[in-house]
């Protein structure tokens, strides 16, 4: 049943049909065409090759502005609510791929007017704290300094404000409604945010007096607010933002995907060695019953979360993920000793992230951009 | 049909009954007693006596403080949609003699992005240089430099967004829907926008770091917001702000109150000496239909729009007003003589407005607070 699943902003369940979603949302999926374009710039990254990174709106029109000189600058962001986790990560590895292939400016949102607002438990100073937290994960990617400014809603409303309000002025409570599945208990804050969310696809705009070109990376699941972005930048008189979606990270248990509320199945960057090969030990696998049975029948990588996890960040090589699905298949490897390897691999960029985000401590007011 | 007429901050209509609006909102009328009380502080105002100024939210709470010795600060504003009229004026007078009388701040709210987000026309332009314009008009009554702080929500943006996201969480759709009469069809800025007019009833606490009384002297059709602001306040942390109500500047029409959208009937404080006798000559007044007739049998001062002008606002002395009022009862008067003295009093109350709104380019950024 692919109506069985809901993807939103707020609320992600159900397994999601991908290729459903391009349709219900009206987007594109990236084909071989624009991959050869992008090929030209730089080479094709392995989330692109293995459709993680799937589907586009306007990513033709960047691209023809791009080659015309006229360069784009990246807007993603990130709701400061805790600790961020590989889920997170994902999309920022793939940010960092487009600012170094196209070498572009970056605008990193950090919402925490939003996630005050939508969290009863979460308070301004929480979110707050967060966003200067989560800041350290986004440094520790290696987003080019000088090129690459973080803010937070809250540190940056002088500028925001005037034209949140503008892009206000052309929402209304029904389109708010239809699109997130709003209703008469949502706070007047929730209803106002998704506002918010569209101001900084114009910010390079209204900072350099001219029109520029934005490309928004980021998980489908935000493409509802960009959908209303772009409905209303022309009315404003501002480019509609061009988006490139990735599909969101599995869980660790099997089916949905990684989550902040589900701690079992979700890795944190924050996470000790011991922790993740914990967790992946318990991960959900596509093993036979016995390992006699494995021997003799194989696995089944495709509902395997383990090999979810090699296809969308870890083994990028796409000869060695072959040569795993196939030893998968045939039983030449078990499961054990495949959650062996990837944790290794996770433990090795985790313990890497980590510090890179202890000296991002040292750099980050080179990043941070406040009125 | 007491039903009949509607009062809110976004639509007036009918005839008001102000005392059933006094149950319809929930609020008290100024008895003898609080007069009294006020009396201790200074000569009780004309629109005091004659019940224009007439209802209240937790004044004997405010008076009770202030008798501790705990100063309340006042609140109120203007929403900057164009040029200011008497009906705009008529609380600023009292709310003068409220910063005289007690010797409080007062801070002073222009709603720019309000009107630009209610009025399809304005720009954000309009607003801010209406916000200047009426800044000017509200210096000309003569408030204490020092004391009164005059603010645009979009230069004190820094300030005020962390409160009104955080009264924005306590407020959802269906209040607003049944506080306001919005709909589906309201744009999600206006939705927003009650939570910025709850913040100045906040800002002297969050400057002192502590909790400081709010008075706030509006408009009875501005109620519905601050009972909102109420209803949220203490989960905030602060005190509810009181109130204190004026009844609607009558319309020179003769039924309404003056509006912005019935130009003939509007004095505005931009009109010339010949624009205003014009406008009073061509007022509805309760004369009768012949000289004859009115000498014979007087008018009714109850239902003309001069006498309330007189009784509002241009004839504060009781005695005065009772003379005329006889006078017109008993045909000693006719309209035109009686036109004639209000028009010379508006006059020279505009006039004496004019030179000092010139007086106040100079003195303008002595009042206005910014972030």
């Amino acid at each position: 049943m692919a109506e069985d699943f809901i993807v939103t902003p707020y609320q992600v369940s159900g397994d999601i049909d991908y290729d459903e979603l391009v349709k219900r949302f009206g987007t594109k999926k990236i084909d071989s065409n624009l991959l050869k374009r992008i090929s030209k710039h730089g080479e094709i990254h392995s989330m692109l090759r293995r459709q993680i990174v799937y589907s586009h709106r306007d990513l033709e029109w960047i691209l023809n502005e791009y080659d015309k000189g006229n360069k784009f600058v990246l807007y993603t962001g990130r709701g400061p609510s805790g600790p961020v986790h590989l889920g997170h990560l994902m999309p920022w590895v793939f940010t960092k791929y487009l600012q170094d292939v196209f070498d572009v400016k970056l605008y990193f949102q950090m919402t925490d007017d939003e996630k005050f607002m939508f969290y009863d438990k979460l308070t301004m100073e929480d979110t707050k704290k967060w966003g200067y937290e989560n800041a350290l994960d986004v440094i520790a990617m290696g987003f080019k300094k000088g090129k690459t400014k973080i803010f937070l809603d809250t540190e940056l409303i002088k500028t925001m404000y005037p034209i949140a309000i503008r892009a206000a002025k052309k929402i209304n409570f029904s389109t708010v409604k239809a699109v997130f599945g709003f209703d008469n208990s949502n706070n007047i804050g929730s209803i106002f945010f998704t506002s918010m969310q569209s101001v900084p696809a114009f910010l390079e705009s209204e900072f350099e007096g001219k029109n520029v070109p934005c490309l928004i990376p980021c998980g489908i699941d935000q493409d509802p607010h960009f959908r209303i972005t772009r409905d209303i930048a022309e009315g404003l008189g501002y480019y509609k933002p061009a988006l490139i979606h990735a599909k969101l990270m599995p869980s660790l248990g099997g089916s949905g995907k990684m989550s902040s509320s589900k701690a079992d199945t979700t890795i944190w960057t924050t996470d000790s060695a011991k922790t993740i090969k914990k967790k992946i030990g318990d991960a959900f696998t596509g093993g036979a019953v016995s390992v006699e049975e494995q021997r003799k029948s194989g696995g089944d990588p495709d509902v395997c979360s383990v090999f979810q996890y090699d296809q969308y960040f870890f083994l990028p090589d796409d000869k060695a993920l072959q040569e795993l699905k196939h030893k998968c298949k045939t039983g030449a490897i078990l499961c054990g000793e495949c959650k062996q390897a990837l944790a290794d691999r996770v433990i090795t960029f985790i313990e890497h992230h980590q510090e890179r985000r202890e000296k991002a401590k040292d750099s980050i007011e080179d990043f941070m951009l406040r009125d």
